[in-house]
């Protein structure tokens, strides 16, 4: 029997379906399988759209995926999008969304709704981007629902990050503040047909500016976190130095109304320039070693905690009894990881 | 030397300051205090607020706060808040609210930062609730600032998670269907003043309903999300059932206007419903094992991480060489991680 792998890489499309499918469940044969695709990763173009929900996210990604079509480029659509199962949102949203590109076999889509206890939403969203790759699409667009900080990590992972706001309340200022600012490259202020949407435009680019002012090293997320470290309790923060990297990329900043087809090849030509920017700096490899790292960590974390749970469920048994047994103090929590990590220590 | 946990049990409030920096910045030599700590913790009843940025979570939060002192309860509040460090957010936030409460010893407040490239916010989290609990504190307050998974999960480290909204653009209304309306035991439309009020508690009440009919046992994600794996190239997904268990909490649905301190006693009041139903009914265990396992796996997965990263730089070198030869394809990451879970399987 031919592997999953092999089939991807000879262009099945339903196999591709399948393992993607498994690494969303987080089935165990799917790793041999990725490592048979691995060697065949690392030309794909990654581009992240994230921002807060109802900003026209899938909208946008479905009329950036039909330029990038009408420029002969394959595309892979990953939808990474934890909705609650009894809203059937990533199932059903899949269906709705495939029959746009129903004829079009240069187009493949795919929702994520991996969330099980272990988290692991950044590993499958890992995962299916090598998937991708390895497929051949030119291009892979990563698409997620939510704006957290886990949603952060995910768009991370593209070679440019598309940033969504709508105009109005503000709460989207808001939401970009979270610690989005720093991951993008390029703004698109949607819904711009509204009422407000030059102020958003206005707040953005003052967001800007004060980045300008002190800003981190961009995606240099530990670094900048040790940094900010100052606690309530002793003195002010430490300052943060302006980097002194070359070259800076300015995230443009550009309205549309994605519905209407406005403004999509303005976004389209600002991600090709980020493109461009990025192949000229050199900077190319710094974002793909941030991926490669990021992505490594995830697997890793995701790999490693299954592994100490079975060894914990072998010691100790199962984490239900373990959790009970935490709650009536009769073990301590921060005993056991120290012992399970010892072993892995010692081993 | 007095211990740093010596010193909080004993009310030191600068101890407790510094031991959460300690563990917000992943100091190793916290889990020795967190292990002093932990046979003191168990009795703090915790609340999580949670909804989309903008929705009022730190002026509700605040008036709880002042509701539950004149009550006569300590107050613990933790602001899990990875805001960018060049807006400030944490820092300066915790010093202008500190000021509200300065000259009150019965409330504390702190704000995480957490996140490095390795994730902890969850794990930090925990040990947080645990040292306000360990300090005394009858109530611990745990406000999000996002809303994405990882503040879902962290919210679910709550007694009673209120999840807020507020009238307009049916974006809460999207962005309470990303995973977050089976994790909310409370509702508060917040901002009840502005147009549309009404309809946004028409539009919870009816996904609450339609939750009713085809609902799946509350956060048992695992089985959760099995259950809604069904992929688009597969046929329907399978049936979701009813929970067989005994009489059910109806989440209500509370509007207030909590800059102006409207229904805020009303919030007060259903959080006491729910905190009394949980006891009546014997969930309030079922809820803190729930708590105790999550907080678990998150300390496992950061410590496991940790290790495996270190085992990792003696025998590869460091992070971004890996990485590096990641995308150089001179390392394969599924084979990397395989081989030290591999090493914790065997040790």
């Amino acid at each position: 029997m031919t592997s999953l792998a092999a089939r991807i890489l000879s262009g099945d499309v339903r196999a591709a379906s399948r393992l993607m499918r498994n690494v969303d469940d987080g089935v165990g044969s799917a790793v041999m399988e990725l490592r048979t695709l691995f060697p065949h990763t690392g030309r794909a173009y990654v581009i992240g759209i994230t921002g807060s929900p109802g900003a026209g996210k899938s909208t946008l990604t479905d009329r950036l995926v039909a330029g990038l079509r009408a420029q002969g480029k394959t595309v892979g659509v990953l939808c990474v999008d934890p909705t609650s199962p009894f809203t059937g949102g990533a199932i059903l949203g899949d269906r709705i969304r495939m029959q746009d590109h129903a004829t079009d076999p240069g187009v493949f889509i795919r929702s994520l709704a991996t969330r099980g206890a272990l988290g692991g939403l950044s590993r499958a969203t890992g995962d299916c981007i090598h998937i991708l790759d390895a497929m051949g699409r030119d291009v892979v667009v990563v698409e997620t629902v939510g704006v957290g900080q886990d949603e952060i990590d995910v768009a991370q992972m593209a070679h440019t990050t598309v940033v969504m706001a709508v105009p109005g309340m503000g709460d989207d200022i808001q939401a970009i503040k979270a610690g989005i600012l720093e991951v993008a490259d390029v703004f698109v202020v949607n819904k711009a047909d509204l009422d407000g949407a030059d102020r958003t435009v206005r707040e953005l680019r003052q967001m800007l500016e004060l980045r300008h002012a002190v800003r981190a090293p961009a995606r240099e997320h530990d670094a900048r976190h040790r940094r900010a470290r100052a606690s309530a309790d002793e003195g002010p923060s430490p300052e943060v130095k302006a980097p002194t990297g070359p070259r800076e990329w300015e995230p443009p900043i550009v309205k549309a109304v994605a519905s209407r087809d406005q403004g999509v090849k303005e976004v389209l030509a600002a991600i090709e320039q980020h493109r461009a920017f990025l192949d000229e700096t050199g900077q190319r490899a710094v974002r793909e070693r941030a991926r490669a790292k990021m992505q490594f960590v995830a697997l890793l974390r995701e790999r490693l905690l299954r592994e100490g749970l079975g060894r914990l469920e072998r010691e100790r048994g199962r984490l239900e009894e373990v959790a009970e047994a935490i709650v009536a103090h009769r073990a301590d929590p921060y005993a056991l990881a120290e012992s399970l990590a010892q072993q892995l220590a010692d081993g």
